[in-house]
């Protein structure tokens, strides 16, 4: 066996745009196109770890913002780092906090060296710069740390959205040269709204750095699906070949395989999870509200395609009884359920990209 | 093998009053003193059968009042019986909505006949007797069923406890004559309240039936645990000896040692999975309120003497973590736990008492 060097990433096979692809990680080799489900406070919600490789995920989000308030640096160190504390021995990517700027608007101020968060839990003031938040993460342990940048909620006027360019873009420098380049990876991230040119600077600007992997952010926050996946495809052209690319935030099956069509790799979002806990069901015929009055004597699976443990145990009837009943078990089986069959198409794409199909694949399953 | 009859109860050993026990029921041999987790409503919250098995967890306890109610007879049969409908093929117990009329009170009417509930869920009508009770739960399916009882809140009146004996005893000899007597075995239950002559009187009659087993009813609903120890030993010993017998509604570790120390062979509380859902862990040295601020940096597992696979996973500072942020899988892993440590005293209890060290094995552990 070949040993790889952490960070590499090694294009298998290509399909029009899109891509299949194998990235070295400090906790394990992902697959991609990857879909990694978000777990903000180190744990994704009512999943274990073992439920996630049950699952098939591969790498699991987490966020630097929510982690820095709560337990905080001193006991994610103390405990051993995040893998140890949260029981999760896969890749963990995190994200630096960035997306809060747009989440948490009410509750931030940025200047041109960072930004002051007071906290949505106790209201305590934190100041999170680029090199802060990387050294933050590097002390996690965790597989690939975000650099820090700005995310405008769109519609936006173009100068915030140029300020937000300028500021990511000069984050990110200053995030690689604080980088220690050990076992942690850094990704910068691509800014610039639905503006073609503004997105075209912001790549360039972060390419120059030749980092380990490069994100898009700045898309789902308001935009229509039309224009995420147009403004997707134009900014992974400017990526490139051989780095591996997320799109961040994303998303629906749809959305999934409208990134994946963009030249995308990486892609996470709450959208399983959530949907897992309000009751709806991703299947192969759409999303099903389990509240819907149908499924209180409707026996079969949730989706007789799908091979989780969920739709082998449990009918439509069972789960539509315990959201009924408001028992926490049905968000737990829903949202396992969720993410089995988002990863299972992931992992049906990759074969279809090996195997020079995904045209026909994408178009079947849209 | 010897083929063990449906029903049969194996006394395989006794140490002074604590008995080890063998009861074959449909789905399966019952080791008894058993522990039986509560799934009210056709889940014990959070857990899936899966973690049932994986905390040696034997037979669950289910309600019939709630399932009635929700998702009801017609699902629950189409489904092809409780144990498909919920997942479980190990062995279910459901209690018969005696225990409704005394936490319910405001909402159910009883007269001789029977109970007339208003439901909880939308206000409707039922009518409860000890023949409809009765026949819906051998509709589920079931392995035990409980006849239809009154259970009183303690302290009460006398002649109300008088009149809760006369009815229970009359609705036990109903349930008798229209028990199918097929795979769902038949329980009475003995009601009284701290009386010791009305135990007498209602033990005496239910015994009379010949019925598969007998259990203790009307305690944990008021009184002292001075006063449960007490009355449950009193009329442990009116019952059978080649009977099991169960209390119902107990308890804590310190309920369940006092019970097996009374004669009693299965027993049933909501307590291991309600603190788990509000942060108490059930530990060797106590329980422990994961709120407590001690935790936050505690790197430890729950329960050092424990073999579960939470404490062989995560810390206490991970689990004070998820009750902090109030995460779902909290709720979850605390009940599982729980479970697991409770069953764990269960199964060494059945050790001690084959062994003749129940005595010290009891004052060891209290």
């Amino acid at each position: 066996m070949i040993e790889r060097a952490l960070g590499s990433y090694e294009l298998v096979a290509t399909d029009g745009a899109a891509r299949r692809g194998r990235l070295v990680l400090a906790h394990g080799i992902l697959e991609t196109p990857a879909f990694m489900p978000v777990g903000t406070v180190a744990t994704v919600k009512g999943l274990t770890p073992a439920d996630l490789h049950e699952v098939h995920a591969e790498i699991v989000l987490s966020n630097a913002y929510h982690l820095w308030l709560r337990p905080g640096r001193n006991v994610l160190v103390a405990a051993g780092g995040l893998h140890r504390f949260m029981g999760w021995d896969g890749p963990i990517l995190t994200d630096s906090g960035g997306f809060q700027v747009f989440s948490l608007e009410s509750r931030r101020k940025v200047d041109d060296d960072g930004v002051t968060f007071r906290s949505h839990i106790d209201g305590s003031e934190h100041r999170f710069t680029p090199e802060n938040v990387l050294s933050f993460q590097e002390d996690l342990g965790v597989d690939i740390a975000m650099a820090l940048d700005v995310c405008v909620k769109l519609p936006a006027e173009r100068a915030e959205l140029e300020t937000a360019v300028r500021r990511t873009s000069a984050w990110a420098e200053r995030s690689a040269r604080a980088w220690r380049r050990g076992r942690t990876l850094l990704f910068a991230i691509v800014q610039g709204g639905l503006d073609e040119d503004l997105r075209a600077r912001s790549a360039e600007a972060v390419v120059a750095l030749d980092l380990p992997g490069y994100a898009i952010g700045g898309l789902s926050v308001g935009e229509s699906r039309e224009e995420m996946a147009r403004l997707a495809r134009y900014t992974a052209a400017m990526l490139p070949e051989r780095k591996p690319r997320y799109l961040m935030g994303v998303g629906t099956v749809r959305d999934v395989i409208a990134a994946i069509d963009a030249g995308i790799d990486m892609f996470d979002c709450v959208y399983p999870t959530r949907c897992g806990r309000t009751g709806r069901a991703i299947t192969r015929d759409g999303d099903l509200n389990m509240m819907n009055a149908r499924f209180v004597e409707d026996y079969g699976p949730l989706d007789p395609t799908c091979g989780c443990s969920v739709c082998a145990t449990f009918s439509r009837a069972y789960l539509a009884h315990l959201f009924r009943s408001d028992e926490m078990l049905g968000p737990r089986l829903l949202s396992q359920h969720n993410l089995a069959r988002l990863i299972s198409i992931v992992e049906e794409a990759r074969e279809a990209i090996e195997q020079k199909r995904w045209s026909s694949f994408r178009d079947g399953l849209l």
